[in-house]
């Protein structure tokens, strides 16, 4: 199983804007993407500006293929209207 | 459900010595602690140092009893030896 944490740092002043688009990034993804075992936008419990997705994908293929997208493309494109500092993207393959 | 994070940056040197603690910790924890959904230990496919918990956990009651076990507190202090950077560790909420 391969594994990517996205760990974005979202300006309050766009939450819900953010929310709006996330939103349909996450049903189109869950809907569409074949190899997507779970894809979970969580907040941070401390700093509520920070909004990561948890995402689990049956291989590296599978998961190439949902970056290749038009939903990933053009809302991740939308997404970084929201940030105020960079994305720190993680992809991982489980170890133990 | 709550989901934690732990992303640990090991000294290479150190891996093997780091490794059999992890391995320790991770099995007492998935054998003891209540409430353990799952607690993997994940690395980054770009950058091997990059060591990372993913964790479910059934409440923030359930992870907060894991951190006062012993095998937590022992195990994990020897850890912080092995690290050449700050573990960025978040506890999170799932959102959407």
């Amino acid at each position: 199983m391969i594994r990517v944490i996205a760990k974005q740092y979202v300006d309050e002043r766009k939450m819900d804007a953010y929310l709006a688009v996330v939103k349909e990034l996450i049903e189109k993804t869950r809907a569409m993407d074949k190899g997507c075992i779970s894809y979970t936008l969580c907040q941070d419990i401390k700093k509520a500006n920070i909004m990561t997705f948890i995402e689990e994908w049956e291989s590296m293929e599978a998961l190439n293929n949902h970056m290749q997208t038009e939903h990933f493309k053009t809302l991740g494109a939308k997404l970084s209207d929201f940030y105020e500092a960079r994305t720190e993207l993680n992809i991982y393959k489980e170890y133990i």
